[in-house]
């Protein structure tokens, strides 16, 4: 079932409430892949209902970016979650989650600093309203948020946590191609010549992962990463991190994050791993 | 029953929406007075379940305002409670609704900037925090808010239609002492030297109506409060306004807001009156 009235989607939702069904749900720009479907299965095998929102959020991108050309695939999509008989699929209009008086900002301050937040500052406020917006209308039992995107993950998980809303949050890993490449929607602006270096970024961390066990401290590690990456493309950050609150690690002491951001030509790739590692 | 852990609150909100009850919300700040009592009854006769919460917002006093000494009368205001036989009073703890790493600021841009937003810069977004983290622990059908906050009242108003919340919003007119003064929790700071004069508040806003009544513009209509409220107050704002917009008027069509702030000693009183009023 296709829903694209907010009301509409918020009378299912507390019919189902009511009902005391679980209810999953999966936010997306659409552009599924198997990351995006690995979160559907996720939720299907976990709740009653499942919701999937195919929604290219203006508000999340800077007035540089791509929200004009980020890929849009519908019909694709559709016939993805056909597949999977999700329960509702949201898609909105934009004029219907920002109507013309809309003026309510939601901004998770710390987490929303370092990292992507440097570069794109409007990113995570945008997210995080959105999100919120989402959630009110579907109100999920659990929903469902990739790891690729983890400082993401951290944010929504803190506004949950600061808004008091009854939401569990499920991180799910990050899904690969064979070579290694994340999933990303945005993949698909890559070139031929683009596809074939761009599998080097995980390359990179895991390069950066060997470093850590191999006793290097986080500077090391960092630097191992970035030289390896200068090579091949244009640094947006590389950051060694605390995975609970993003700040930079001096040493290593139980689990780190290695994160990064390039440009390959026009695209932006981000990638990520999780280290747990001893101190050094 | 008092409920003062969020979690319980939710809990208990989560078992009255799956049973089909309808719940009115009255936020307070503790202090009662027939201004907030009017609310709670208004509360008890549209809903199945009345929740009162009692909670003074540290978030929405500014570093000089009267966090420290605002008025607290608990006993009282559990005995005035009493006997609405409330469902719940909710009195969570300061630490329970700020832990320590709490991050997550919530705004509503274009209202929060005029009259009291211009004085009291930290004021609405403390208070449209607040509200939001309160709508989503007691999960209200209906939320019940005083006119002598009309500014609040809008703003609130505003974030509910922008976040999508599931909440009935039901305004309730000023309550006033037969000498015309508001009432309000910061009463109790008047002396009885300024107890006599505060009615002049309300008596400038009936000259400032008869005004517009007999065709002054409001510009006019401003000065002539402005005069009145200068023999014996300190002006904060004096203002002739849209009543949905708060945009100051040139011209009367339809309904006008006419709101004014004032400085009485230390304490700071507030109060409006809506006038509705041919074009002139």
């Amino acid at each position: 079932m296709i829903i694209s009235s907010p009301q509409s989607m918020q009378k299912k939702a507390l019919k189902w409430l009511k009902a005391g069904k679980s209810v999953g749900f999966v936010p997306t720009m659409g552009a599924l892949h198997e990351g995006h479907l690995s979160l559907v299965r996720a939720s299907k095998r976990d709740n009653d209902i499942t919701v999937v929102s195919i929604f290219v959020n203006p508000a999340q991108f800077g007035p540089t970016e791509d929200y004009g050309s980020y890929p849009r695939s519908l019909k694709m999509d559709l016939s993805a979650l056909k597949l999977f008989s999700v329960d509702a699929v949201f898609i909105p209009d934009v004029s219907d989650i920002y109507p013309e008086d809309f003026q309510t900002t939601v901004n998770v301050g710390k987490l929303s600093q370092p990292m992507c937040g440097k570069s794109r500052p409007v990113f995570f406020g945008g997210v995080a309203r959105v999100v919120l917006k989402l959630f009110n209308l579907v109100m999920p039992t659990r929903a469902y948020f990739g790891l690729k995107d983890y400082q993401q993950f951290l944010i929504i998980k803190q506004l949950i946590k600061d808004l008091n809303l009854p939401v569990i949050i499920v991180p799910r890993a990050i899904i690969r191609e064979k070579d290694g490449l994340a999933l990303s929607s945005r993949n698909a602006y890559l070139s031929k010549e683009e596809r074939k270096i761009a599998p080097r970024v995980y390359a990179a961390l895991e390069l950066g992962k060997e470093a850590a066990k191999s006793g290097k401290n986080p500077k090391q590690v960092q630097r191992i990463i970035e030289d390896h990456l200068k090579k091949n493309f244009v640094i947006d950050y590389v950051t060694v991190a605390d995975p609970l609150t993003l700040a930079s690690l001096k040493t290593f002491r139980g689990k780190a994050l290695l994160a990064v951001a390039v440009w390959l030509g026009k695209t932006r790739l981000i990638d990520n791993l999780l280290v747990n590692q001893d101190t050094h």
